[in-house]
């Protein structure tokens, strides 16, 4: 059950109302985030929402059975949307966030911050702490590549994602990015989840390779429930038994998180096939079946980036796929 | 190596050639199709194709590395299509093909051939024998729902496309349908396969549920180097550990199949996703991803549908698909 | 619901009983094997069943709740066991199949039957039928084959298990062999599990590749309620994520096959693993579970056999693991 | 390549012997752990090793050509074991670890430990940090719980395993552990991984869901490569499509895993099959697969169990597990 409280409730009042919840046999989460404040409230018995609805202090009382509360489409009936100053992520908007995998140098995070700008693409992803199978593998440039993407980001207007692995990162970072992103490694990392819940920024969060739909909400829940509501789930393949691709994009997972949710989903078609020539094909074919939007890896020349070549998108494929997309949208 | 061999060469020069090329150290399989005659040649060795594309009666020569070789891109570069009288199933076209899970009864196929006919569709898809899990489920009306399916559609011009899970079958049902179906559970049903290479009707091979893209391709294999080259793909979703849907739609097999093959590629999101809502936003992601073309289960009463009626969608979104359907066509 | 019948029920008197259970709205399913003669009662609504086992002509009524009847454990409590004249499987016995993937000539299946002999191994395996991903690889030698194979066995007294890939091939093989095998590709070819139900020799149904454990049960119900109970379920492993062995041996079935059916189960460790140094670590592991018997693939010299050879044991590995697991089932 | 150094290498000579390794093109990482230094060495260029193995401080050189280098089996060919005071885990010895799945109170943990001592196992599992899916479930008793769990165990003179979620918990466990256990979910958290590089006490590394056997071995690299060499791996289980247990125990990584590494191989039948009455079938079949032992839970009323009753045994479900255990060992 979650019970929705009027923003400017009195602590006394609160406190009131919470030690009535209680006495029904709730366990009470209290959760403030950005926007609102609500109480989780969990229990085996079921109770009489309308007595607990005419409660004062009480907006609104809403019955979730899902394992997911706060995310869950069952009480917030109209899609979420986030707000980067002029950028809208979610609602009827559909955002393009595109950028190497791995941040490298100048002369790169330049050349492909112009293509950006070039192409209307307002949001440049890129990674400095990367996380890599092999411990000798390159791990990225670090904090301190942050700051000169950060850098040249800010001359561009361009607003920045980029991927945290750890609670200690955070802090790091929060100067210098503007979404947070939880990488597919991470997302069931439930210590860093709780630590995102406290900043004020947005975080988009990836799928696990073996993570369930269900254990992708519930993970957004856990940054919901700590009190950060700017959420954003990403779809970027799952690991099956098919070795043509590098993961299988799962898109029926784009209409159903869209119904289970309220939150937005964007797609990466570069991890989610993992064949540079067909990124294209599932980026129109994810914005097609319902996505807010889209994640992609380009490069100048892909065939020398650090990491992800295969999968990565030059400036005129990445182009291209811009028009298309931009002429499904409208279509659509 | 396949070979490509002139439609009249003469018995006695066929015997000439096939013996030069054996004495390369090839085992050579014949194949002879509606359109062409190709020998396949399979052999550790590597050999001078420019020498065997001299030899008399060759019209041309190709080494194909993968494990299947007639239906590869590698030699045939250009896609194949299939004609029913003015209907083509690949090349530029979007062919759709829809209708109950099952053939139940007149009233049923009639109002489904009306509502198809009404909106442009010109194949309708229903089962005769219909392969379920338990024994004690129903399992079709047999021959004799075939030939009332059949008698219906005549009436409206409508192509048939119907399953056929055994050899024996095939004979029983090829004047009563215009493409034979295999289903998924028989995908990899070797003696079936060969035995549909012998029709000189089209087949359209479903992918096993846990089926590779190779396997598919090695299955089509199968069909063509029996004799028969008129050959549908169809992605109908695998499993995989994720239970939010009946299946997973490998969206990523859509280019990854039309890069591979040359052979036409039908999507059908029904049991790809298995969950009646969310077929539109299938059907119109594969159409984006490239496919050309749809089967889907549309009934006048879903909820009365003797099986798959949680996936079957009714006359109003069926109709209302077929339109954005089109509009997507017309975009792209 | 599975109503037992006494094996001398005259015609009439069972008409009478089904009419009875008919009106109380069951849909019947007549079985009749080698054993017993069953009803299976299906039917959305529940019955009293005491009133139903007081009918003349009735053993014994139980309930069944899972998607199989006849093959679940909820109403035949102890396990079923096979006689080929005096070998048992299931039961307390512990059963060794082995032999080559393919039978290939004479002298290779001279050689395997002596080692089998030497080891007290009584009933061989070997392949005549040979379903294979590619149309363009070795088939087997057919009927020819199986007719020397069979000459062969009966000079050491070795009983006879191999694949029948079709309906058709079961009268053809049915004088030369003791136990039809049903392959994974096969597993849910329905049409050919129908037609074993007809014959009154023993089958052992392999899971599928990606088939789940009540599916497999479901097949086996198709078997037995078409009238042969004699059979065995074989675990070959399961396709995964995992490359690293050709199969995932699905150990947990062995213990859940065990308690929801009353049927005998084997081991394949071959294709459960198929690395030849590992197949006696999971022979091993498959017997410490409680499996019933063994079926793995064993050659003069694997590394020249026509197919499999990466997972088939030579004499000496194949001497030592029928030791090591003696010593185990010993202990067990 | 891996350079093992002479121990008491001066800094200088060192210094000397790297720049020499780089000078050929080879990209560095130093290693020093409890035991040895190392030197592994990544390029893309081969090198003559013989030079390299006659430089002076040099013991030892292997070509490693796997994806994990200091783990691998392929230059160190005897098995590691691991000593907490007496006991042995790896080698020829065979190790259970046992205890509930989360430290719940004084009374359960003393009745557990009790139960431990009195059937000979030493080592006791227990949870304080619980990684929950969802945010609202039961999170573990924390640090207070741990120094609670510490202070009974000393009086029973039993060595203690609990998880670790995060870097920052390793300084507050550190007193009060003997083994550090990574869950399955946190099985690619490298920064974990690598801040337990840096301590001194063994770590059992969980497999992940759908981690590979070759990711396993690259996580337990990344502790290794940091300092730590006292390492345990842990097969528990995969997500696959089969949900009639909790996860597919894969019993080939068993073989597969002590062929490719070095290090010592325990099982988890609890979380492998998730079905209390079949957990020592499993547990049995991993002996004999060759596991250096067990982890399994086990509480004295699995029903009120505050997480994962359903796959806890009893103390008479355990004592008899252990028996058969013992038995089996004695044998093999």
């Amino acid at each position: 059950m979650i019970i929705q409280l009027e923003n400017d409730l009195k602590e006394q009042d609160r406190q009131s109302l919470i030690n009535k919840v209680k006495t029904e046999g709730f366990t009470i989460t209290e959760v403030n985030t950005q926007v609102g404040a609500y109480l989780v409230c969990i229990s085996k018995n079921s109770s009489d929402i309308r007595k607990i609805g005419s409660l004062p202090g009480v907006v609104d009382v809403h019955i979730v059975s899902d394992s997911y509360k706060l995310v869950s489409a069952k009480w917030k009936l109209t899609p979420s949307s986030i707000l980067l100053d002029d950028i809208q992520i979610g609602g009827s908007d559909f955002t393009v966030m595109a950028g190497p995998c791995a941040i490298e140098n100048e002369a790169q995070v330049d050349s492909i911050a112009q293509h950006l700008v070039a192409n209307g693409v307002r949001i440049m992803r890129g990674g400095v702490f990367k996380p890599r199978s092999s411990p000798y593998s390159f791990k990225g440039l670090g904090k301190e590549g942050l700051v000169m993407f950060y850098n040249i980001c800010k001359q561009y207007d361009l607003k920045i994602i980029s991927e945290v692995m750890e609670a200690d990162q955070i802090e790091q970072m929060y100067n210098f990015v503007d979404i947070f992103q939880v990488g597919a490694r991470n997302s069931q990392n439930f210590n860093l989840l709780h630590a995102l819940g406290k900043t004020d920024k947005p975080v988009l969060i990836k799928r696990g390779t073996s993570g369930t739909i269900d254990e992708l909400l519930q993970s957004a829940e856990y940054i919901f429930s700590s009190g950060n509501e700017k959420l954003i789930l990403c779809e970027r393949g799952i690991r099956t038994f098919e070795n043509a691709s590098r993961n299988t994009f799962d898109i029926n997972a784009i209409p159903i998180l869209k119904k289970k949710s309220h939150l937005p989903v964007i797609a990466d078609p570069s991890h989610g096939i993992g064949i540079r020539e067909h990124v294209p094909a599932i980026a129109l074919a994810a914005l097609a079946a319902g996505a807010d939007g889209l994640m992609y890896e380009v490069h100048e020349k892909p065939e020398e980036a650090l990491s992800d070549g295969q999968q990565t998108l030059n400036f005129i494929e990445s182009t291209d796929l811009l028009k298309r997309i931009k002429q499904l949208y409208d279509l659509l």
